[in-house]
């Protein structure tokens, strides 16, 4: 049998939330997320969040859940800026365009894009005399880690907050793998600071433990009219207690630090092996996604007993991949990837 | 504790899913639909269809399957016919106009649309030196069983499925309680009638025995480029095999089958008793949705014990009300509801 | 030569237009409606209209001014009430909805909407447990005339401003044909009136005296960010000069209300001509648009000297038609008609 | 008064246009494009074309034609490729994406794509496992002249063709500025050239010698529906045949042609002149656009008698500019210009 390196979301549930799901499977509750379990689960992350000035809304998926975020907050004329690497731009099949918003992008810098460029990119826009006949940047789309497992600095966020909050435009920050990004020994910020460190952002689930559900966390109010926006969009799952049960399980009992937390150490494992073995990364990434490249023979020989994903074209002499590790990861695959090397 | 007969959406899964979800919960599967489950899922669908000359997808909820399928078909001109009830003309938050195309109405029979209104309507469009500046009838729309729980016999299914193959246009049915109909004694159809019968169809899972997914069944070739559509429609789900896994439980054992003949059993030992203490329903239903007219007295009284929905505003002295069952009615719960009047 | 009276853009400019265009033609100018004559123009409207409160704005056509301002008035979860025979609904190839937005239908009362009705709408929706399921009434459009020639009271423009102020809805008022509507001795409000009694409006040009060309009106700062919504509609005139030269020939001598009152008085003479000659109208028009049932004999007679637009299908022994006279009627093209008889 | 050479759109009509308009102005016509002068217009750029294997419609302007033209072509999971400084990915207020398509960008030379980059960006995405969820290259649109003056050579229009033929993916130019490119001395290919070069061009009218009006060509049959899908997107002019007429007159008497060298001959004057003077251009365009870098106080000083666009921001010691030439252009005031150096 195969080592399975290729993705966070290979698995089911954690074994906790399948428990949970069972135990109330019969229970008899109203549709659409009105019923008492989403409304525990959304006290849970307030207090998790340390706040109670956000409104929490449960989607299924994170394509799903971006599109409907940015569709409920740009105005017609608006686009979002983004990096060009992002999930947004670049692997959700048109689903922003499809919504009648453009992507503007800015220079990916691993993944992250720089403050100065985004500062930059919106006073150039306004000074302009004709920018009357371009799309306006109306909000600005991060994720955290991005998608090259790479994190922002709480200086950088709170600059790119601040250049935001000049002009008035809010800052979405995409965390399909939050947990995986605050676990990281490189994070300096935790769940609480995100709500003063954006406008808008979402705590992945399907990634990080659960079967699906991503759960939106907002500045109180700036998500107006959101419930018909979920239906709208597809997103609205009518047995909704599903997400309020697993989401409840994730923050019970600190479940997602947990998860998050033996994602990253067998990251780091398998980061110190692979540089041990004499392996280079070509993104110095902290968090569950590494990103090596691998000579072509010993890549070959890997993948003959483990998965991971061949980033980019087949180099002729060596190639790029991507390894990724998750709650489910167990320490022994690890061994067993790292003693092939 | 109450009885629940408010809709077919209160539980989570039929024990026999749950109990199959959890077991394969540590598998490790590629993501987005591609692994062996959803291939045999597949497999036995198209056996139970007793065809292999179609096209079998996964999504996970009607709106979303309502709103993708119907953006696959229509070209830009074009709207989709409709009954004036339909759930896409009424319950779906405008999630059809959203992706920029028109619900063409036609008048309510108890739900149905009538055959010779949809011929007259497509000759009428045509016939109409005008017509260019109008919204041409793309596709047909019709629900089995109808959001009013009635049902379309072999004879107006084909008759059509006829009108429409006449224009080229395709005829597609919402079969979000499928089960419901086929399992229901005045249905005059099969599984396997259905990809004759019609264009594009598809098997509600939600509503019947899953936690979630609908399953999309279309005549070979009809529905081009589909995946992309999907994930960019917010409806890829990324542990896809949560959908094969389900649906393999539902078609595996003919348990789609036991499923709807149970929930149709009570639902008829609730119609019979509902009448012979002297009530009459505004609908006659065959299927899992009962809809009768209550005294206020009798409605306020069993509103203590029972949930059931509203039907309409409040009458006078009497009022519209709807109760469903499902798989998981349980007949002591419709006994207890019988013996209360 | 035949004598027309199909519609009222079968010519080109009033002559008055077409010199002013031509005495203009080699001037040089900046583009895009930034010029000096689309400031007077919109000086002279603001004049007209009897208030500095209102935004002035210019577009090319009738069906790109519809969809350009409901797309801008509405949000994603909102569509627009309107007469089911509104030509947003009937005639503009779903314009509307492939901005994303439903049309709501009322039913349609010679072409108007019933204040009542427009209440019980808004009030039964939000009365409907499930509303944010369904398409919540966002604005309401009206036509003045409407698409059967009759006019709103100012009573019932009131009553619908009222009632759309109640819910913070704004009501649009098309006005393709206000020309002709303001013109008419049933008409009992004046274009002073029109910014206290709706919240946008447009003045048609394209029909009343223009090569082409729309003025919409807008409450101060209702409209916001319309000038990039323009552009994005494909609604932007790089000429756009052409707009404010030809409504300051319109507004510049009282040419607009010369206009429409020529296109009235001769409505009405060949009204009276066709009543006296014992044909009937089937709806009551005061304005340019005359709907009168004719025997299948004479109007056959008639179609060889005159045209006019058949309404619905050819009847048995009678069939509907619909005479339209402009600006550009010939008083001597009315009397051949008539002699017709 | 100051000299004009901002750009090709600050006059009304040529004279010849504005006269025949004149003329007819009173004819009496159907509306909407199905009158004699439209189907005259048709004919004659069928012949100018030299085939009659081509589709001909009219539309009002540039943007509207852009997305009309691309709306129509494109299916929902694919979107345009375009150079990134093209005018659809830069000036038209997101109108592609409003219509739900994704503008896929290529690096520009000097306003054009590469096609070697072209055949990249398609294989490469094809390679890419999981193309799927990107969005699909459908079509190629390319401008001829580009927004920067240059032009491809019949050499690369062929190769470009050529790569999008082998993926049946078509290639669509905007001719804009058509007519200052086919009269360049830079150009080595002929009107009669282009219907066999790509699959959809237009032949833009704004910007030489009309009021407006842009002119879609295209392979027969590939447009399917256009007719209610300019209605559609508010590009249906009500009095259609004041686009018929204007095409009459460019194409009755090689008007077009004329117009197109008269421009450049300017255009050239002028370059030759200001390199004279030591200037030097930033991009070498050989049609009626020039780009060129002043020193800032030649460029203030010539401010003072002239108009022209600063392109980009204003530098610290020199700016770039570009001057515009057109049909209007007077030679005396290209003198003027030169003579101010």
């Amino acid at each position: 049998m195969k080592l399975h390196f290729d993705t966070d979301y290979m698995e089911g549930a954690h074994p906790q939330v399948m428990e949970r799901l069972l135990e109330t499977n019969l229970e008899q509750t109203v549709g659409y997320g009105q019923d008492d379990y989403c409304k525990q689960a959304k006290s849970l992350i307030r207090k998790a969040c340390g706040t109670e000035d956000i409104d929490v809304h449960f989607l299924v998926g994170g394509t799903q859940t971006n599109s409907t975020v940015i569709d409920a907050l740009l105005r017609h004329h608006e686009g979002v800026l983004a990096a060009e690497t992002a999930h947004i731009n670049v692997h959700e099949s048109g689903a922003i365009e499809s919504c009648g918003h453009k992507v503007l992008t800015l220079p990916s810098h691993d993944g992250k894009v720089c403050p100065e460029e985004v500062r930059e990119y919106i006073s150039e826009f306004y000074a302009d005399e004709t920018y009357e006949h371009m799309v306006a940047p109306g909000m600005l789309y991060i994720s955290y880690p991005t998608e090259l497992g790479t994190l922002y600095t709480r200086q950088e966020l709170t600059e790119l907050h601040t250049i935001c909050g000049e002009r008035g435009i809010p800052l979405f920050i995409d965390g399909a793998r939050l947990g995986y990004g605050l676990a990281s020994e490189a994070c300096d910020i935790t769940l609480e600071d995100l709500p003063r460190l954006c406008d808008v952002f979402y705590i992945g689930g399907t990634k990080v433990g659960l079967l699906f559900g991503e759960c939106v966390v907002a500045r109180k109010g700036l998500l107006r009219h959101f419930f018909p926006l979920i239906k709208q969009h597809g997103a609205l799952l009518a047995k909704g207690r599903l997400l309020g049960i697993q989401f409840m399980c994730l923050f019970a009992d600190r479940l997602y630090t947990a998860i998050g937390h033996h994602a990253i150490e067998q990251a780091m494992r398998l980061k110190r092996g692979l540089m041990a073995a004499g392996l280079r990364p070509f993104i110095d990434s902290p968090t569950n996604q590494q990103f090596f490249i691998l000579p072509n023979d010993l890549m070959d020989r890997l993948a003959r007993h483990a998965t991971f994903e061949v980033w980019g074209a087949r180099g002729d002499k060596e190639t790029r991949v991507r390894f990724v590790t998750s709650w489910a990861t167990r320490p022994e695959d690890v061994d067993s990837l790292l003693e092939l090397l």
